[in-house]
């Protein structure tokens, strides 16, 4: 099977530029001594997983319980649910537990940490800090921080603490990410040094962001690093800085339906339900529209951008909305749509259909939505 | 098993109101004499769509031939696959009516209509008309139609006109809907005059929207109308009068999972991954976020709404930010989130949970996506 014969839309995921952007952050994250515990809400895939952390059972980032489970299910035993736990999750928790999983929680509540102590079962729990407004988490050092910690000891395992950067995909060039990278450091490092100090080894100290991981100049005192695009990259990220367009791994094949000459609009089948909803890129100084467009072979077209996309209808336009000819993509044309968010549009698809050099499909690598 | 058993996030699917959004639309389009053929794209349910069409073998729309196979598969035969067909798909609509669907397609070119006929399969085609400028589509009444009909009688069926007033949902107020519903009724009709003119039959004369569907004053000259959003409504034809938000007949079931005090912020655990991006009250008088909240028993909690999404965490605050106090409100508490778009709500979930008069749960109907 080629790219050419594949019924469209459809899920492209280019093995190669996803190897090299897996040994790009490696190589940094080595180089600052801390370790890649890579968040896999963003590929939900066995074999991405195992192309960013070999055949070790870990440790990988998930952020529901259907993640845990399946990757779990598939050999992966060292797992982080970073999501702030629901106290109605505790017997699912508990059953991956049971079955082998190491599976540790989120809570930045007293409450929530009574909910999981009371299990009395040693659940190991990270206390969520909040570096940046953006989000959930104690303020960093705050003494609540010590009574979440009590609260856990009385039935579960406080194990340390955990911050993302999430304003960091707000932040103007590589010199404001990397103040934001030494903001979540701090902030989960002073955090640490306070559970210490009262008496708690606190053996993790754990950040993530795809950009903050990318420009943090130190992470001392951090002993691990979530990020989770980074494997695929994306328009924001390429827009942030963080990448080039070039190394954006995944992209959504489509075929063009229909023209409206007298507007410069080529009408495709890749519309939401294909590329999302996400509009990430309408926040910076090049808006991408629902996507770049690029020729079947991947060579981005100039400034064609999805300017609309309907359910199942996505219009492709110039960016400053000028008429072009259209006459070089008729129909049965196939293109190419680079997302502005990765994670949000694989989502909308069962599968990566996976090219190495040139256009012959290698493998169907399966993905899962659900909780 | 109830609502506040139900691991989260989950879609709830209220019955009763879905029934009664199906008898309103159903008693509407008796009245003005025209059949209704919903479109399933908006469901993706065989349950929900019996609901609509009875043990009748269709009529149905669809947006994908994954949804004309798995409907076919169900025991629903007329179907109508609106949008503009790709030729790549042709052996996969081919492979369909041969075996035994009556599966139309749409075509708004001559290239398209030669690529249909060149099959020699006599497979029936609507030629879709430009209503709005909105999409796809040949301008009302212009000769290119009689090319394209021309171009079909070669090998295919050509079968009638359908149109699309998707501009309906930029509408403000009845009187402009059902203004934008005689501009879609006309295009069509006058465009299926063109074609009979000519000696075209044009036995077919289809338009479609939720909201120029329920504010029509004459659909003269129709055979059939196409709409989807009307089973479930959502926060955007609330916004446009189309219906009520008591109307809204699914919701996504959410867990708080923590607060942000100083700030009126409620952290819970659905996301944009449950509720989708789709920011579709933006643009109206009211914007509802990422959705209007609920307590678990429906009720609407005033103006609070989800003012931002991350994949897995909602941020439910008051439409104005103002803080509040959240104690009412402690972790652990259901909550429930009307969506701005019931297509792209319902696309994030695998299955309704069924309820009717209070919260037992009577069924669990599985959605599908894909193509």
């Amino acid at each position: 099977m080629r790219l050419a014969d594949l019924e469209t839309p459809r899920l492209v995921l280019e093995a190669g530029r996803m190897e090299a952007n897996v040994a790009r952050l490696k190589a940094r994250l080595a180089g600052l001594g801390v370790a890649l515990r890579p968040h896999v809400k963003t590929c939900k895939s066995v074999e991405v997983a195992r192309a960013i952390v070999g055949d070790q059972a870990g440790p990988i980032t998930v952020s529901t319980l259907r993640e845990a489970e399946h990757f779990l299910e598939n050999g992966f035993t060292d797992i982080l649910y970073a999501v702030g736990l629901a106290p109605g999750k505790l017997n699912h928790v508990l059953a991956l537990r049971h079955r082998g999983a190491d599976l540790a929680v989120v809570v930045d509540s007293v409450e929530a940490a009574q909910a999981v102590a009371a299990r009395a079962e040693g659940i190991p729990a990270l206390i969520e800090v909040d570096c940046d407004g953006h989000r959930a988490g104690v303020k960093p050092a705050d003494p609540l921080l010590l009574d979440i910690a009590r609260a856990l000891a009385r039935g579960a395992e406080p194990r340390g603490v955990m911050t993302h950067a999430g304003d960091s995909y707000n932040c103007r060039g590589a010199e404001a990410i990397a103040g934001m990278a030494e903001r979540e450091r701090d902030a989960v490092v002073r955090s640490a040094a306070l559970l210490r100090s009262a008496g708690f080894a606190c053996p993790v100290v754990s950040v993530g962001s795809t950009p903050t991981a990318t420009f943090a100049r130190s992470l001392e005192g951090v002993t691990e690093v979530r990020a989770g695009v980074f494997v695929f990259h994306d328009l924001v990220m390429a827009g942030l800085g963080v990448c080039g367009v070039e190394d954006i791994a995944i992209s959504v094949l489509a075929t063009v339906i229909g023209h409206q000459r007298d507007k410069g609009w080529i009408i495709t089948d890749a519309g939401w339900m294909a590329l999302s909803r996400d509009r990430g890129t309408s926040r910076q100084a090049v808006d991408q529209g629902y996507g770049l467009v690029c020729a079947e072979d991947g060579r981005v077209l100039g400034d064609l951008v999805v300017a609309d996309a309907n359910q199942e209808h996505g219009i492709v336009a110039r960016r400053d909305g000028s008429p072009f000819d259209v006459t070089p993509w008729p129909v049965g044309t196939h293109l190419r749509i680079l997302p502005n968010h990765a994670c949000a549009t694989a989502a909308q698809h069962d599968a990566y259909q996976v090219v190495r050099a040139g256009d012959d499909l290698v493998a169907r690598w399966p993905r899962f939505n659900g909780w």
